[in-house]
C-alpha cells in the first residue's frame, strides 16, 4: 500500500433526518476501520456547520454495541445543519482539514449535501490541498438522480403505508371522510406510498394525490363525491406539495389567503392548515358530516422501532460503500441500481459523479401515476413494494357474509 | 350442565377503534367456542347499530388463522358506531335478540359501552328477557374506573413513546422548539405516555401538559422560554384536551364550528388548529426561530404492526374473561387489578358492577403529575411502562466527549 492516500476522515450527516441515516453513519464508521490508510474518524457535530468550527468527536472509540444501536436509531446521530456552505465557508473548512489532517469526506445527505461534496472538492483543488470527497445519498423523498432508489425512502415509506392501512381499518368501522396529508414537496413517492398496504378491492387509499399532477379543487370534490357514493365512505392521501391547476400549491394559496384576526387565533399557514382545510371543503361542499383530516408531519422520517430491513441493509451497504470507493476515487456519489425484481429483488452499488446528483431532484415518471391523476399504477407497486421490506397482514370482519 | 343458562350470543365493538379491540374480539370468539351452552355467536355489524337492524354475520365459521390475523390488526373489525341506546333503542335490540334466540351479550367499548350494557340488561329485565350482559373493557385515553388500566393503552402509549423518542431526535439533530399534540380530551394518561421512551438526563419531551392541570398562556410560554434558553431546544407533548386557567379547553377557545357528536363530545381530534396555534404564539412571542408542530391524530389508535405484547395479551384475556364469567353470573364488566409491577408484572382478572364502570370517567393521579404542573412523575413511569410492553433502544452521539 506504499502509494495508498494516507489521512484522516470525517463524516457529516446533513439535512432532514431519516430513519436510516444512521445505519449510513455506520457503515462509513465499520469500513474506515478496515483501511489502515485511514487514520481517525472523525464525527463532525452538526454536519457543516461543525465542520467549520472544528466540532469533532472521536468516531474510533465507539462499541459494537453503541454502533448497532446508532444504526436501529431514527433521526441523524451526529446532529444535522441546513447550512448550504459556498465557496468561502468550504474554504473555512479545509483550513480545518488541513489542521486534523483530515483528507476523506464522507457527507449524508441529499441532493444539497451532493452540492456540498461537489463544492468542498472543488474548493480544495484551488487551494491545492487534495481530498477524496464522497456523498452518500439519503432522503425520505425518494428524489436524488441517477440512483434507482435512494435509502430512508424505504423506512418513510413504511411508515406511510402501515399508517394508511391502520387508518382505511379505522374508516371502516367509523364511516367518513379521511383526508392524510403526508411530506413531499415536489415529488410523489412518499404519498404514492401510502398505497402499498392495499390488499382488499375496496381498501383505502381510494384518492392519492402527488405534487408532479395538479388538480383542480372541482376535481377534487368529484373525486372524492364518486367514491363516497359508491363506497360510503372514502380515504385520501393527498401530498403537501399538491397544486391546483395553475400549478400553484393550495399551501401557498392559503397562506396567501390567510386572513389573521385581530388576536391571531388563525393560523391558516400552519402545518395542519392544508388538511384542515380540505376537510372543511369537503363538509361544507358536499355535506358529507363525518370528515377528518390527519397531517403526518415529523413522524415519518423519526418513529423509533420502525424501519425497514432493507432500507437499513442498503443504507449501511451505501455508507461502506463509500469508503471503499474513496480508497481509489478522487470523489463521487454512491447510487443504488436494481439487479432483480420481486422475490428476485436485489441491488448493486455504483459510483456516480458528485455532479450528477447534486442540486436537481426527480420526479415520479409518468407511469407510476395512473391516468385519472388520482392514484398509483401496478408499475409503482412493483417498484415500491420490495424497498419496504415488508408490510402486516390484516384482517377485516364487517364485510362478511351476513347471516 | 343441566342448568346451564343456555342460548345463542352476540359481540359488539363499540366507539373509537384501538390497536388491540380485535383481541378483545378473538378473546370472546374463543371461549365462546368451550363453552356449549352457547350456541351461534353473531358478530354485530357496526355494533348496536348492526343489532338493531338485524345486522349480524357468523363468527363461528372463522378459520384459526383469520382470528391470528384480526388479533393482529389495529381498529374495530365488525365495524363500530357511535350510537348511544336509550330504553327505546334497546328494547328494539330486545326483539331481534328474541329472534335470534340471543341470551349473551359481549359489548367492547369504553364508559359508554358500559353503560350501554348496563341499559340493555335493565330494559331486557323489564321485558322479561333474561339476558347475560357483560362490558369488555377498551380505550386508548385509559380513563375507565375501577380497572387499573384499560386494553388498548398499552399499545397507543407504545405509539407516543416510539413517536416522542424519534421527535426528540430530530429536535437533537436540528434543534428547536417541537410540538406535539396528543389525544386525550379529559384523561392525560396518553400525552403522559410521551415521557415513557426518556433515557438521557436531556431527553425530550421536557413539558408535559394534560388536561388534568389547566395552565395559562402566560405560564406556558415562561416554561418553553426556561428550557429553550437551557438546551437550546424543546420538545412539548400536550393533550388535546388542555384547557387554560379557567378550565375552559384551549381548542373550545380555538373552534369557531365545534362539531359535537351523539355524546357531546367536541371533536378534538384530526385537526392541526390547537398545535398551528402553540406554534405561533412560540414563534411570536419567544421570537424563536425553528418552531414546528405536528398533531398525531388517528395513527395513535389505528397503527398497522405496532402493538404492546403486554396490552394484546391483556385485550385477549379479557375477552375471555367476560365469556367465563357470563357463565356463572348476569352482568358485569371485566378489569384489572395489577397483582405485581416492574420485573414482577402481573395482573388478574375480575368482575366488577356495570353501573361501576358506566359513564364516569378517571383522570390521572396526583401523584403521577408533577410539582409545577408541566411534567409526568417516576410514579407514572413506573406505572405505565409495563403496559408498552418494551421500548426500542436508541443511541445519539452529539453529546459525546469533544476530541
Amino acid at each position: 500500500m506504499a502509494d495508498a492516500f494516507k489521512g484522516n476522515a470525517v463524516v457529516g450527516q446533513s439535512g432532514g433526518p431519516t430513519g436510516v441515516i444512521n445505519a449510513s453513519l455506520v457503515g462509513v464508521i465499520e469500513e474506515c476501520r478496515k483501511h489502515p490508510e485511514i487514520g481517525t474518524l472523525y464525527g463532525a457535530v452538526h454536519a457543516v456547520a461543525g465542520m467549520v468550527k472544528d466540532d469533532f468527536i472521536d468516531l474510533g472509540k465507539l462499541s459494537t454495541e453503541t454502533l448497532e444501536t446508532v444504526a436501529a436509531s431514527p433521526s441523524s446521530a451526529l446532529g444535522s445543519s441546513r447550512d448550504k456552505p459556498d465557496a468561502e465557508y468550504c474554504r473555512k473548512i479545509i483550513e480545518v482539514f488541513k489542521k486534523r489532517k483530515i483528507r476523506y469526506f464522507f457527507y449524508i445527505g441529499g441532493n444539497d449535501s451532493a452540492n456540498t461534496a461537489h463544492i468542498l472538492n472543488t474548493v480544495a483543488d484551488e487551494t491545492g490541498y487534495d481530498i477524496r470527497s464522497f456523498h452518500v445519498p439519503k432522503t425520505v423523498d425518494n428524489d436524488l438522480l441517477v440512483t434507482d432508489h435512494c435509502p430512508g425512502y424505504g423506512t418513510a415509506a413504511k411508515f406511510v403505508a402501515c399508517a394508511l392501512m391502520g387508518d382505511d381499518l379505522d374508516n371502516r368501522a367509523l364511516p367518513g371522510v379521511k383526508v392524510d396529508v403526508i411530506m413531499g414537496r415536489h415529488a410523489g413517492f412518499l404519498t404514492a406510498a401510502s398505497a402499498l398496504g392495499k390488499v382488499r378491492e375496496d381498501d383505502g387509499p381510494h384518492l392519492v394525490y402527488v405534487p408532479e399532477r395538479p388538480v383542480s379543487m372541482d376535481k377534487f370534490m368529484s373525486d372524492v363525491e364518486g367514491v363516497y357514493q359508491k363506497l360510503g365512505r372514502c380515504v385520501i392521501a393527498v401530498s403537501e406539495g399538491i397544486c391546483d391547476s395553475d400549478r400553484k400549491t393550495w399551501a401557498e394559496k392559503l397562506a396567501e389567503n390567510a386572513e389573521r384576526d385581530a388576536h391571531g387565533n388563525v393560523q391558516l399557514s400552519g402545518t395542519g392548515a392544508l388538511a384542515d382545510f380540505l376537510a372543511g371543503q369537503i363538509k361544507g361542499k358536499l355535506k358529507i358530516k363525518r370528515v377528518r383530516a390527519d397531517t403526518f408531519g415529523y413522524l415519518q422520517r423519526s418513529f423509533a422501532g420502525l424501519q425497514s430491513a432493507v432500507d437499513v441493509d442498503e443504507a449501511r451497504r451505501c455508507g461502506r460503500e463509500a469508503v471503499k470507493l474513496a480508497t481509489k476515487h478522487d470523489n463521487g456519489s454512491v447510487a443504488i441500481k436494481r439487479t432483480g425484481n420481486g422475490k428476485d429483488y436485489a441491488v448493486e452499488l455504483f459510483r456516480t459523479e458528485l455532479k450528477n446528483v447534486a442540486e436537481k431532484t426527480k420526479s415520479m415518471p409518468v407511469e407510476f401515476i395512473n391516468g385519472a391523476d388520482n392514484g398509483v399504477t401496478d408499475a409503482f407497486v412493483k417498484y415500491a413494494m420490495p424497498l419496504v421490506g415488508g408490510l402486516p397482514k390484516t384482517e377485516y370482519l364487517g364485510t362478511r357474509p351476513k347471516v
